[in-house]
């Protein structure tokens, strides 16, 4: 059972703010619940970069029950004029006697001033309801706004010995049911999808967002340093989400032209011969990418994790041996000498997911 | 809260048999519990090999109470005059009035014959109560007794890319303590641990079980084609329990005596060039061990795997990434060709252990 406080009323913030997770671009998602003498008189959430945000909607639905009553709001109100007016400024004219913060904002410049406005003006202001739940709901966001790189997530599917292939190659299907409809979930909730040109020669995948309902599909990003990517892949000819490639200095103008031709967005990220994959975050950032969803092979997984560029990883295991002396794993890097220097993951969460298990945390890199 | 009925009863039963595992060498553990009038009156357990039967040791407690009281006991009481007289007889003889019992004996030529006597003498006997617990209890004694063969648990240690060591062979540590301690416990639970020769020439270890309080060691068996076994290893001299070797009809005599000599007991497996591990299985049964822990290293796991000789697996696996391109995985062998020839691991077991996962289960090999 349930008490009633202000967790109750924040986790339905919280909430509303969740299921937002994907359509709000490079904004964080926000939820907004207005209390009035025990009643719920607002509800709101950001829905869209650009307009209004989860406290304007949820005080526009209180009208006038909004003097006098309680605000939850899952992010610190913004202070500052930028696509619409500041939140703060609307909560002190609607006259609001409490507002429940769950996560101050991110932005170290701007972090607490939306607060002490609301308090200046005699607004009292509770801060940290349910505040890691609320960090763990945007950390894309606070990635982005505090470095200007997307946040990167790493899945994997494979069996019980690592593999991710049989010897032959043969890769269909490692993964159960359920664990690929999350998949195609989490891609609905990352801006950009990451994979190597050699998967794209190897499967010709489509990286679309493929749910029983409607979804977003995020960009296709292919790390593809020779413009190997073929001109015949479905990525590059369905039209159904842009792709972007990102390559080096060197790669042939010839073969950019040929892909662009096909409304392909050549990315030239450094010398080369291997692309910069700092640089290519970087770039990506700057085009307002600010979650990644990084789907290997294990060549581009192992290159973005020994450059510390994983945020997050989520590993789905499936209940299978395979063997084979050669057969690729999920991670293709030189590796570390001692079992000390191993990247620890932390925060972990486990899951059973029908027969398959998924493990995730956030990668912590020896000193 | 737990409602008192026929399973409460067999409950303890259970936990009674469950805590002797280990200690009943070939035999089945078996708990018994009287009660009579609402009260326990009798409590019994099977102990040791050739020693008093659960029964019994539940019937002599209850002493008179024994007449007109029902009796829980997880397997089938005996009918044949083995190592002790039939329990079958002793509770007719007692007028006992309802048996209950978990398991049906698992030795297809007598199960069902210890029922049948009790039912003659007008005993009610009901059967099947947690029967699926029972089983999973003696799942190492239904093995044994029905085919001969060793039950062979395969126990593993890995990181989250399926590695047991960096690339430079550092392995120290993988898994976690609580993880550990674990596989002590499996240790005390099986009468043999077997390794490859290479995993006691890399790492000489002791393969003694360590626990918190006291434990029985299993023989320490080594699978061994040549005979490489340094005379200076830990399993060889410090006397701490029985070392077998298996090994093939082509090894060097002379090598054989220089082991002998340490008290080492030499099984000769099949012509080679590689010991016959089905072969091998085979002697340790007729030498009356009925179960083994398999602890690897990779090629010894792999051909264990490819021969299908593999009962039950259980994998801990660390919170870690390693990486290495050559670096040895769990299980070392060629490996199948398709994705649905891929060996399938049922009855999933998942625990969290600390920050360690163990995923366990019964490999399921495909047609």
């Amino acid at each position: 059972m349930e008490m009633i406080n202000d967790e109750f009323y924040m986790a339905l913030a919280l909430d509303m703010a969740e299921r937002a997770q994907g359509q709000t671009g490079i904004n964080p998602v926000v939820g907004c619940v207005v209390v009035k003498d025990g009643r719920v008189v607002g509800l709101g959430s950001h829905l869209k970069r650009g307009t209004g945000h989860a406290e304007v909607h949820a005080l526009n639905m209180a009208g006038s029950d909004a003097q006098g009553s309680t605000v939850y709001v899952t992010l610190e109100p913004c202070s500052h004029y930028g696509k619409t007016p500041p939140c703060s400024e609307r909560l002190i004219h609607e006259k609001v006697k409490r507002v429940v913060v769950c996560c101050e904002d991110p932005n170290p410049q701007v972090s607490g001033t939306g607060i002490s406005m609301l308090r200046q003006q005699g607004i009292e202001v509770e801060v940290g309801v349910l505040r890691e739940r609320g960090r763990r709901m945007n950390e894309k966001f606070i990635k982005f706004i505090t470095t200007g790189l997307p946040f990167v997530t790493l899945k994997t599917a494979s069996t019980l010995d690592g593999k991710i292939a049989t010897r032959s190659g043969d890769s269909k299907w490692i993964s159960n049911e359920p664990a690929r409809e999350i998949v195609h979930a989490l891609r609905h909730r990352h801006q950009g999808i990451m994979v190597g040109v050699d998967t794209v020669i190897a499967d010709n995948p489509e990286l679309t967002t493929r749910l029983q309902v409607e979804g977003i599909s995020p960009v296709r990003i292919v790390v593809d340093s020779k413009l190997r990517l073929p001109v015949g892949s479905k990525m590059v000819k369905d039209g159904l989400a842009p792709t972007w490639v990102l390559t080096t200095d060197e790669a042939s103008q010839e073969a950019a032209e040929r892909l662009e031709a096909y409304g392909v967005e050549v990315i030239r990220c450094g010398p080369g011969p291997r692309v910069d994959l700092l640089h290519g975050l970087s770039k990506l950032g700057e085009r307002e990418i600010g979650s990644i969803l990084l789907e290997g092979g294990g060549t581009l997984n192992g290159a973005m994790l020994e450059a510390r560029l994983v945020d997050r990883l989520l590993m789905f295991i499936a209940p299978k041996i395979v063997g084979g002396y050669d057969t690729p794993g999920s991670f293709r890097f030189e590796g570390v000498e001692r079992m000390s220097q191993a990247i620890q993951l932390h925060q972990l969460e486990i899951e059973q997911v029908g027969d398959n298990i998924s493990i995730g945390g956030i990668p912590v890199w020896p000193e």
